[in-house]
């Protein structure tokens, strides 16, 4: 019955040839021991970050055609090296310089990258896609606000790669940029941020997916009508992170990637822990609302899932102090209930806030308290 | 005569057809408009770091098809863009692999670079080199010993490409490494240096002589008989920094680098400022000592050329503190007399000292005052 249901569901292209050439990698041997060449994807493992750690520790990464090493934080201070091959470096250059084009990036066109490029993926992730693409790419690094307004004056900057909060300071320091490339923040996911950041440069603001272990996965274009997936690179699918099955399209759940030709430290069906909604069209597959945080401490609340990031995201959009937010959840006569207090300006649109809460969480929100003092608690779950 | 002479002199091949692709670019068009295709080496003229900054200004330094850029720190707190393409990156990386093959890194060997990504070529001008050889590369970046530390054993670093002084510090912190590419410091000019180094890593230190405006340039080989020049990459050659015409192989004097085939700003005999000798060899051209100093403030003295960075580099090989010393130059009876002041330990070898001066000079040092509380006054010119 589950493998009647399953073997209905998309599927990324080539999964026989695909479970075949990760067989013959040390980091899959074993965990695709027991599953056929021609299983159906559902049947195929995750892999967790657990799992990687332990593969590092087994010497199981390596490739030895790997050429390029990044390291990725993870979990307790610690780190997993990312190795790449040439021809990850370049197929992954390629897939990025597509979706750089469809963003709006032009052969020719000056772009300053504003992430690190020491030890951790950063730039990188960006830097091979602009030169496949054939931009003027500076890998400034980050900080010093000072010299990079100098360098985008005058070299005649046209799209700046960053963090939307640092381009919002530069643009309010006086940079004028056509496009941003925002990353390592949330930009879409959080109800008017991007018009802020867009009015401090004076150009357009376009969201991005990208991680360390993966590389860019998804862009937006100028229609700003959702993050495009990088369909060339990554299959994307989402699922339900407490079963482990897949939702159907549109809903919200847990991000998976699987790299359709990477030679080095492929992932295979990769828990990201994000949260995001996928959607299917015609050209491709998109995130149509960005990532809205992560699945990290879910809640069941009157039967429905509720992330507390998410959560947080939304405050966000509201121009609430998120840091300052506590999320209560008791029992009365039986049933759950819902509270928020967060630290704000007091405000008269209180029934507004608890319907939008109701349609985007599928929760009704008993109580809502918004006060210039509220100190943060985060969630207490307070139900019997 | 001069003619005459001039065609005698080394040139780089093909010269005709490089001055014709140079000739195209903007850079380079006014420079060259007097020089006919058949001209002798020694007609083209020099370019400098001050003419860079002109064309700059012009617009003239831009490349249509180049993919990266770098800034490079200029007098006076400035910076000029260096721009490179792809196919300028692709022939570096070929021309630095086959350079890193024969100073003994080997593909698959993990390679840590400890220089910086950021804004600055630094790293960069190792990164493509190694990756193009095949080498397991991570772009760490400067400082951060502990955790330069816990890579180099996790991952088993083979390689480190950093500065001789910060080598010597992981060594001493306990870092094992087989093969130092030491750069951005003198090594091999700074007597003893080398074997200081070698003892705290454990293994052997490679000399290596690079640019941000050139690349990698020249590097030893285990053989430790010099540094062997790039002939793929650029060439080389010495002149009197005082009358610009080349001096004999072997002589000291300042170096100038022409680029072969770069495409994006290529140098044409760009005067480096930096003080060398060159040798000529069946396998390949030589720099025998390294680089030693450079020309700026260069004296004549007794009729003989003094380079005042030179005799600090004598110094510091010497173990003195060479950032205290003073070079005091006066006249006696109408003949120039020279004298050295540094802060040091007291010690009973002056007559050798003196005697090593006089060879690396071929001037007589007339006075020598080592004591510990010497306060360095740079130089002092006291002639009439």
């Amino acid at each position: 019955m589950t493998h009647t249901l399953s073997s209905l569901l998309p599927a990324p292209p080539g999964i026989g040839a695909l479970l075949s050439r990760l067989r013959s990698l040390p980091l899959y041997r074993a965990a695709l021991s027991d599953v056929p060449d021609g299983a159906a994807w559902a049947d195929v493992p995750f892999l967790t970050r657990g799992r990687l750690t332990g593969a590092f520790e087994a010497g199981e990464l390596l490739h030895p055609e790997a050429v390029r090493v990044h390291l990725t934080p993870h979990p307790g201070g610690s780190w997993l090296p990312e190795y790449a091959t040439r021809a990850d470096v370049a197929s992954h250059g390629q897939a990025a310089a597509r979706a750089f084009a469809r963003a709006g990036v032009r052969p020719g066109d000056h772009v300053q990258v504003a992430f690190g490029y020491h030890r951790f993926a950063g730039g990188w992730i960006m830097q091979d896609g602009l030169e496949a693409l054939g931009a003027k790419t500076l890998p400034f690094g980050p900080g010093e606000s000072e010299a990079q307004l100098e360098t985008i004056r005058q070299l005649g900057v046209r799209v700046l790669v960053s963090a939307p909060s640092f381009a919002q300071r530069l643009g309010e320091a006086g940079a004028r940029i056509d496009l941003l490339i925002s990353s390592g923040e949330p930009l879409t996911s959080i109800a008017g941020r991007r018009e802020k950041v867009e009015a401090a440069l004076g150009g357009v603001a376009l969201d991005c997916y990208a991680s360390s272990e993966a590389g860019l996965m998804a862009l937006e274009t100028p229609a700003k009508d959702g993050l495009r997936v990088l369909d060339d690179w990554v299959y994307l699918e989402v699922i339900d992170p407490e079963t482990g099955a897949a939702v159907p399209d549109g809903e919200r759940g847990e991000l998976v990637v699987t790299h359709l030709g990477k030679q080095a430290m492929p992932l295979l069906r990769f828990r990201t822990g994000d949260l995001t909604r996928l959607e299917r069209r015609a050209e491709g597959t998109y995130l149509p609302g960005g990532v809205f945080g992560n699945v990290g401490g879910m809640l069941k609340v009157k039967g429905v899932k509720l992330f507390p990031r998410e959560v947080a995201f939304w405050l966000a959009g509201f121009g609430l102090d998120h840091s300052q937010h506590t999320l209560r959840l008791w029992s009365q006569s039986g049933a759950d209930r819902v509270g928020i207090g967060v630290r704000g300006a007091p405000r008269d649109d209180l029934t507004a806030l608890r319907a939008d809460f109701q349609k985007r969480f599928v929760v009704r929100l008993d109580a809502l308290d918004i006060s210039p003092d509220h100190e943060g608690q985060g969630v207490l779950d307070e139900r019997g």
